[in-house]
């Protein structure tokens, strides 16, 4: 079973169009990936980002939008890790109405580990590495 | 010479990294999309919506960030129109320092022009396609 | 027993300075009221936006920050019905660290029914004027 | 004459009742400070925040909004300083229909001094004291 975030589109997440806002899709993946940290790698995102010094910004998103989602949509975010490197990190994102087998919105990201002090890629630390791995699907170790 | 916004960094669009949150840099996309639309194709984005009642949904996104950016900074965001199709429409935006050569982020985006009032997809009017059209470099004509 | 929506605080929300950007917390409050509204009134904001066809512009907000929160924080956002007018709704939001009894963050909001089809005033409807009377303090009824 | 920062109400910034989703005249009102430290104060505030190393959390704000703005609108935001403290720092912000007179929304408020690297409150440095005082009306010197 993969993780699922369980989120809802709110009223200030609708654009003038009367859909969400796409940019707020990227916030509704950041706020899942902060679960998925929490709750499948046992450790807080906050925890990663102020005590071990790493950030992860993006370098790479490609994101597919097949079905619209409407004002108070409950939603789930799927957030599965795809590929492991040396200091890259490659994650899917499917967004599903929730109970639902479609996926509305599939993105993938690739990150790159970064030193927080000095602003320079590094490895993804070992503790990371192994926490991450585990979350693998077995083709994909 | 291309359309190009004018934006700045803000201090509430810098996350806790103390870098842009990047879901921010697809608003300062769209910012320039309305810039362009005022600018280039001589209509206000909002009478696009508002008055002639089609909007523009993105389906696919694709987005390279190769340099960062950071609080303070001025930057120009560049807008193209790369295809027009029957529905679709592709746009190009690249991100750079002002004044630089060098884009610290390039995205392409399709849109699909949907009437407002059914929720359908909808053929690009002809009076909006002509002057699209007229923005493209001559070999995407 | 006060409804509080619980909310965490989240890595975009944090802004350069390192603290929650403060028109943040008023997206909080409003996600707050969204959970109140389906959990107290028994009825969806967005089914009192989009089928009643009325909606809340606010008129008035004060609000007083008197400690901080933190990345990473569990919070909880109270939300209380202080007075109904005729056409005004007075509420109160109060921001907690989850499971502590001082507020962080105390808010007082007037907003005003408003007809979604004509943009004018109009009087809170008797059945949603029942709803919300129902959750007033005894003191406040 | 005062300050006033020229923006635009954005696609993104409209809500689900098609109005400005009200958070988001904060961000208004935090880019207007942030044009009037370099305009009138003849310094960014990135460099107020990332140089000097001080920052100005809100601990008050109230906020009337007697007309609202609509998608596509051009408006001013005024800022002015009305009171200067110890470590406090009172400031007026209008919002204006561009070239009109009536205010659409009025708000006032109190941020403090803090030593970005103690977070703890500090008076304001005398060199900012006084930019900020030359900005005062005369009747508030």
């Amino acid at each position: 079973m993969m993780f699922k975030s369980q989120q809802k589109i709110r009223f200030g997440d609708i654009d003038r169009a009367g859909i969400v806002y796409y940019p707020r899709f990227f916030h509704y993946f950041h706020v899942a990936l902060e679960e998925f940290y929490t709750s499948e790698l046992k450790i807080d995102f906050h925890t990663v980002i102020d005590k071990h010094r790493i950030g992860f910004p993006v370098v790479h998103l490609e994101t597919d939008f097949s079905r619209p989602f409407n004002y108070g949509d409950d939603i789930e975010v799927e957030v599965s890790v795809l590929q492991i490197g040396n200091t890259s990190l490659h994650y899917q994102y499917r967004a599903f109405k929730k109970d639902q087998k479609t996926a509305h919105i599939v993105g993938r990201q690739i990150t790159v580990c970064m030193d927080m002090d000095t602003f320079k890629k590094k490895p993804i630390p070992e503790w990371l590495r192994q926490r991450l791995a585990a979350t693998l699907e077995p083709r994909n170790r």
